[in-house]
């Protein structure tokens, strides 16, 4: 490729971008911004996406069949799953405007991932024990109704996903196809070259499910996961489901003191509260408001210092999807506005879910569930009955112990590039897909469901592999092996020399992006290579005479060949 | 290919399909319906679809650069072309339910066409004269609101689609480049099979130009587009745009008789109306009531048996969208139901837009705009003032004639495989998008855009291509090269002589789909392989030999060659 006809070329930017992944892959020219989360594959990108696409393509033929699912689908089908109403990264299509309205106005939905889809294409052509196990998987754009997107290619509101089903005739065999998919995805991992920084981690099964799923995390300082790792077990938790004890506090105090009321108008958040209050910020306690999907109003606390879990705390109130209680609500709940509850003097009948973290303590602090006041000197027994069970409904922090072995958690950051799911009977049942046995009998299929996001890899690739010049990519997904770069090309004999190199390689299938552009200085010229980032930088200048200098992008040392040499 | 594990076999189904190549390729395994327009592709499928993308991205790599742009955009872009409350296939995206609407209430549109990315993306990166002409494509899935989806793949809410942009410094750029994709699309359909049943048709150019565009039909009997060919020009109109002059009516009657308004009690249409009145459909006049995107209200008028045609009407009155008017406004225009609209008596200051077959009668039909009642022996200069101009806003029909000239259209059937459209300055214009020119000044850009859809294709192919006993594919675009078929396969010896074929055609590369089911009856597999429509059927049994028998899917003689011969 001739990098003077190249449709999107490095550029110098002094905009702020949300990541180095974005920075890099946007003034290296690799992607465009539509709009946050969303972005245009420039033709250097969309060379990356396909080639990461089809090492995944490649593994996944070994285990699977390639079909290509559509992104829209009937409401009815999500319904039938009960994920219609629940899940809340989910969109539908409308309509856009009157004309449109008058024309057809059916909803659909817009697939973040396709179990809807796949469940019922099963189930119309594959019924007998002697067809199974099959796994059907596709390559393809999904779309996420997310709240933040940011962090360039690691969240996007659109984004290109590798999804694999597999359905089986038992637990058994579905098992041993999901650690079959475990070598799969390391595999796939080592050939994207990020095969030993990547690690099996612990993540939420989903709501329907006290199973873990299994994530494939890449270390990252960038990454948007945390890590927390039990030495003792060679265990690696996503930080949203590590079972976490928090770190006993120490108190002088052995008496309790009198509980007060203290008005503290319009103190709201702990941290605020704790210094307004002159007490450490482990005595305070921060209690919230839930409505749950199927119409409950439930209290949830945690100690001072720590956020509240709603995975954690949407399985310990047995509910599908939670969110924060309306302002009327709230009110109803606790007799006073937003801000103020606590785990006092709340109804009797009230589901209240309070963490460990919560217990333990001495003369604490609690919202008085009345507008501007705070309760101090609270204590369990004597103000309020100890709960019959504590929970664990908390974020896990850093210096956190895993309740198992007492060790304090290591923790990294990471980023997440691929997750399996062990789905079980859960999406054949809402479908009532059975196959017919041997014995002539309907029995239940087991399921999972193995993702990849791809577009999401290439920006971890980026964050992983950079140094303050721009991109070094790796060999197997890099954009062209090659980076030929022409100097003094207004000197006849070294023009003709260059394009003499270049014609060769591609003679020989050789990938080269080709540098001929006449105007541009040698020091620019440098720096774009640098920024783009392929393997092998080739020069021939004035300088090089008969030879060709040779470097590659993350060494410093080159070295001169002859062209019969490179080739 | 392994057609025991295939997944997708051929099925029998008593199913109504809309369509031929919908009831082929969802019997024969390539694709599954969704919903009405949206459609799984199977192994199959998947692998024509590839074939059919990967000729055209090969022509297209000859004249343009492959990207690959997000299908949501914000509304802002689609506001700023005037296109977000005007076209009326277009989809918008919302929260799916109200956890979804609390984390992200944003709207997005989901794209049918990609003008409003691609302008904005040339804009970011290339304004210099120095970097003219440049052309992106991409192949991806598109979305359409369409009200009714029918005929298989021929017409979908989702369906896959390359489209080309391509942006110049001066018209003449911009037509020679014009030139250029047209004999690049013709190449397209000749690979795909499609070549000599192709031709170039003039079709709308959109509401923003006098100008048409252009289509690729291929002839074929399920075609949904009629196309109008005046043979002395040699020009193929679609239907939408065919300028039409109605056959005159001849009369014997000289003398216009008096007017009267009939009472007839909900009879609406003209046919119905006509036997009632015991007159020629020719005498009736069709007049509906229309309101436009910038909220006029109009009337348009046909001659009975004609229908009006919105696009030519959208031109004539100078609007970018129509709908039918409500009822309250009908009421309110015409003083009566709805059914009952006429030309006579209207609101003087109202636009009226009347058709040229309606003029030239005696003693004609027109609603009374009185509800239940049709005036008749209406003549213009008595009873109503001859118009000051005549329109020609009717669908063209079968009979009518070429207003230039004078000649019967002959019609003829077809089916739509792409298109191309001269935008002008039509969306540079509306994002501002201009060059800087040698002498420093701003210029503006022009600006073309080219579509295929492959989906479509895939569709029409079948249609084109088959016979009772299913599909033939061109070889081009066919799954697989070869159908192994293995009889007998209980016979050791057979079973190994046809595996061994299997293995040596899979060392040369080839590609087979190898039936080695063993308990299927050779009946069945022979009207399988009729029905999937593979090039070259092989079938190796107790009968054949050492030899193996080849036959043409589109042929019944077939010839015993030896393996050696065969590779």
């Amino acid at each position: 490729m001739l990098y003077s006809k190249l449709f999107g070329k490095a550029k110098k930017s002094s905009k702020a971008y949300d990541s180095v992944n974005a920075a890099l892959l946007q003034k290296a020219g690799f992607i465009d911004q539509v709009m946050a989360g969303v972005y245009t594959y420039l033709p250097l990108g969309l060379r990356v996406l396909n080639k990461i696409e089809n090492i995944i393509r490649e593994e996944m033929n070994k285990i699977g069949e390639e079909i290509f699912m559509p992104s829209l689908t009937p409401k009815l089908a999500w319904e039938q799953t009960e994920r219609l109403n629940t899940v809340d990264i989910l969109m539908k299509t409308a309509p856009a405007n009157k004309f449109a309205l008058a024309k057809n106005a059916t909803e659909y939905i817009l697939n973040p991932t396709h179990e809807e889809v796949v469940v019922p294409l099963g189930q119309k052509f594959v019924l007998s024990y002697r067809d199974f196990p099959f796994a059907l998987y596709q390559i393809q754009s999904k779309f996420r109704n997310e709240p933040r997107v940011k962090s360039g290619l690691l969240r996007g509101r659109e984004f290109r996903m590798k999804d694999l089903y597999s359905f089986h005739t038992s637990v058994e065999d579905f098992k041993s196809y999901y650690e079959k998919t475990k070598e799969s995805y390391l595999n796939i991992f080592k050939r994207l070259g990020l095969g030993k920084d990547t690690v099996t981690v612990l993540a939420s099964g989903g709501s329907f499910t006290e199973d873990f799923s299994h994530e494939f995390q890449t270390f990252c300082e960038a990454g948007e996961d945390t890590l927390f790792f039990v030495k003792s077990k060679k265990i690696y938790y996503n930080k949203e489901v590590t079972p976490s004890r928090a770190p006993k506090v120490k108190y002088k105090e052995k008496k309790m003191l009198k509980r007060q009321n203290v008005f503290g108008k319009g103190i709201i958040g702990v941290g605020e509260l704790a210094k307004f209050l002159n007490i450490p910020i482990e005595k305070t306690t921060k209690t919230l408001i839930f409505e749950t999907d199927d119409g409950r109003v439930i209290a949830a606390a945690v100690r001072g210092g720590y956020d509240i879990n709603e995975d954690k705390l949407r399985k310990a109130a047995k509910c599908k999807a939670l969110k924060l209680a309306s302002e009327k609500n709230v009110k109803k709940i606790t007799g006073a506005e937003v801000g103020y509850a606590g785990i006092i003097n709340l109804a009797k009948n009230l589901e209240v879910y309070i963490d460990e973290s919560v217990g333990e303590r001495i003369n604490f602090e609690t919202g008085a569930n009345l507008t501007n006041y705070h309760s101090i000197n609270v204590n369990f027994g004597r103000d309020l009955p100890l709960p019959k069970k504590f929970y664990d409904i908390k974020i896990a922090k850093d210096g956190d112990l895993n309740p198992d072995t007492g060790e304090i958690y290591l923790t990294m950051k990471a980023s997440e590039v691929g997750n399996i799911f062990p789905l079980y009977t859960k999406f054949t049942d809402s479908f009532n897909y059975k196959f017919i046995d041997r014995d002539g009998r309907e029995k239940p299929i087991y399921m999972g469901c193995y993702g990849i996001g791809s577009s999401r890899i290439m920006g971890v690739i980026v964050e992983k592999f950079h140094d303050s010049h721009g991109i070094i990519w790796p060999e197997n997904v890099a954009p062209y092996r090659f980076h030929l770069i022409g100097l003094d090309l207004k000197d006849k004999s070294v023009s003709e020399k260059v394009h003499k190199v270049y014609k060769v390689l591609k003679e020989q299938n050789q990938e080269v992006l080709f540098d001929d552009r006449v105007d541009v200085s040698a020091g620019e010229k440098f720096a774009d290579t640098d920024l783009i980032g392929i393997p092998y930088r080739l020069v021939v200048s004035k300088k090089t005479g008969d030879k060709i200098e040779v470097k590659k992008r993350n060494e410093k040392t080159f070295q001169l060949v002859s062209l019969n040499k490179l080739v």
